[in-house]
């Protein structure tokens, strides 16, 4: 399959009733770490990363990549987390890699009701109109 | 109606054919001057940002909001832009800031063809069972 380079793969995450440790949704720092060594362990690249810390409790934070972002928000009042994984297909198909990434994040906040919506983005490149065959 | 505190709108715009000033989307400066004062003029709140420069152009930001975030990725070679504006409905419905600001960026990059989906995220309220009529 040809993909276009502006084509990509978004991955809208809805984690309800997380039971993971709470400290992950409350704070900056271990929520920070934990995306981090998650979007690394699923190979995708970072570029800049961004954080903010909401008093007392609650997080929101946005991870860049080379490949589009992650975004991330808690709310641990409720042990809910609304992630977005956006990857783009510039140089290679990266769905794998998202897919990779959101299975690792849901198992780390433990989300007993994960809703997941993929949608895709950009526009599929068409077929060139002169292929034909040789033989 | 009653609003949940997760509950919130995502709006996801391919901006296809931008016909606008190519700089805006080539370089981080105009871009990210640009989303800041689409954010601002929609009354929504800053809490941080965040862009990278591709090289030699083509531009990935966040900015971080109050009511959580917006993201866009352009590919200038394409003339296309790849946007994100979610608002959760903490305090207040925020839709319409949404809207506004999407409608403010499209105008900006003088998209031809938009494509827009809308996206529910968090959970809805429920009604309390304890209402009662008393008369």
């Amino acid at each position: 399959m040809i993909v276009s380079p502006t084509q990509g793969l978004q991955l809208m995450a809805d984690l309800f009733d997380c039971q993971g440790e709470l400290h992950l949704l409350q704070k900056l720092a271990p929520l920070r770490a934990a995306c981090i060594d998650a979007v690394q362990a699923a190979d995708l690249s970072i570029v800049d990363q961004s954080f903010h810390q909401f008093e007392p409790i609650g997080v929101t934070g946005v991870i860049l990549l080379a490949e589009s972002h992650v975004a991330i928000h808690t709310w641990p009042e409720h042990r809910f987390v609304s992630l977005d994984i956006y990857v783009c297909h510039f140089s290679a198909d990266n769905s794998a890699k998202a897919e990779r990434l959101l299975h690792d994040l849901i198992q780390r906040f433990s989300s007993q009701q994960p809703n997941i919506t993929r949608q895709t983005r950009g526009r599929p490149t068409r077929r060139p109109n002169n292929v034909t065959n040789s033989a």
